[in-house]
């Protein structure tokens, strides 16, 4: 069983990113990143924490901007216009949730495209069903993607079920997997579908994103098969001092045993997720920039 | 054995359309398609004048709009112009294949999204995706959809395998039966997938739209499955007039045995397209006079 390591490939894709970064500041370009954080949801200052501090020890620019809970749309919106106009910036994200009076799909679309670097803008879903390479990809699933070419495994004619039909998951993955780079046969299954464990255990590649701690059991998967766990989930667990551990979708001491290979949470999908962020921002720069 | 007829529910899909458009015109709207063919493919000429001769019939407004071969990418760019302006005119279609000095995806770009009837435009595929109703569904998968809720096949929960991946059909169809409204789960399968007999005998529903003669076989197709057959392909035969006849992408005679139910080929998915234009057409005038 191969265990693939998100933190070694993360790193491995950070490294890229230096060397890229390095090369668009012999021409005069330092990408940018804005990150937009409404309220004080906590694991939203963890994450918002670490993609800042990301771009810093790549010697990225960035901006965090903190507003309070209270911020209406209308003052939301008039920093991402801000940021749109800002040259120094190439990438924008407003970390998600909102808190409720923010409607989360018009400051989505309000984002200018070419820096939308989440890929969840319209125009950059359309360009991933187009498979146009010029849009941004969804983090988490094009770190999934990264992962299984780390780990050696072709996606060519594999069956591949994904279990989950998110927007910013389940849905991009199934259209990566599909498009003509990938040319897997995939199937999209979820909460409606009957008889999940049947369903998975046909995968050769299982990506588990439904947000279910330790859904997968090993009956649910073949002897043999590849799984990519995207879920973080946060369960109790009085023995912690948070008072919580993190554990994914898939159960994962018992299916280990019976795969090819499997990444772990935490450590698997999750480091890919602020690396691919880092890829996209470098993407919009050079596309900002006339460079690409 | 259920024979699902095409033309039976296309024609109460017109029927259905004849009574909106009369409440159209009673509010002072009448909808109008424009037509654009460049060149003179005949199978080309024969669908632009199934499409202008049916918006007659139903007393809609259209625009039939013939040029010669040679046309310019500007020139056909300013004819689009002219249409997204015009506004009497609520659908434009520009007929595929166009020649090839056209870069077709430039035009559909230049189709104002609020008239891209087809439902190719990257704001259309990107609202399908995200299952916004305001988006234009592409006729031929909203036609088998159609087809489907006709025939009282139910799509929740049900294994369906979609044998394709274009833009047109396979990757839109795959999107409708994912959508919560329909609940599926979903396989796409394509040239590159391994054993397509053996995926295709798994589906409860099988939408077979590869653009190959009879491809699909008796044993490819699971006793007591729901086939609709999308292909539409002309096959040599000299005992017709015509020289060809027309054949489905479903070997028909020795499937339809094992069937609940299955599209014939013709009259099946053929007669919904024209006809789901004709909706998408009402949907454009609705929208853009503000009407719904």
């Amino acid at each position: 069983m191969q265990l693939i390591d998100g933190k070694v490939v993360a790193a491995s894709v950070l490294e890229e990113c230096r060397e890229e970064i390095a090369s668009l500041k012999e021409k005069g370009v330092t990408p940018g990143l804005a990150v937009v954080l409404v309220g004080e949801d906590p694991a939203s200052q963890v994450y918002v924490g670490s993609k800042v501090k990301t771009c810093a020890e790549l010697g990225m620019h960035s901006q965090k901007i903190v507003l309070p809970a209270s911020t209406t749309q209308a003052e939301l919106l008039a920093v991402v216009d801000q940021l749109n106009r800002d040259t120094s910036i190439h990438g924008i994200l407003v970390q998600s949730p909102p808190p409720p009076q923010i409607h989360e799909e018009e400051i989505i679309r309000a984002i200018d495209p070419r820096k939308d670097v989440d890929g969840f803008h319209p125009e950059n879903v359309a360009k991933l069903v187009l498979e146009d390479p010029t849009g941004f990809v969804p983090c988490t699933p094009a770190g999934s993607m990264r992962l299984l070419a780390a780990a050696g495994i072709a996606t060519e004619g594999a069956k591949c079920v994904v279990l989950g039909r998110s927007m910013i998951v389940g849905k991009p993955m199934a259209m990566l997997l599909l498009a003509k780079n990938a040319n897997a046969t995939v199937t999209v299954a979820h909460s409606r579908s009957r008889d999940l464990p049947a369903l998975c255990r046909e995968a050769d590649i299982l990506i588990a994103a439904v947000g279910r701690p330790e859904m997968v059991k090993a009956d649910w998967v073949k002897e043999g098969a590849v799984v990519i766990d995207v879920g973080i989930n946060r369960v109790p667990d009085p023995s912690k001092k948070s008072g919580f551990r993190l554990t994914g979708d898939v159960a994962f001491d018992e299916v280990a045993p019976k795969c090819q290979a499997i990444t772990p949470v935490p450590g698997g999908v999750g480091p890919m997720t602020i690396a691919m962020l880092m890829k996209n921002t470098l993407q919009a720069a050079r596309q900002l920039s006339g460079l690409s």
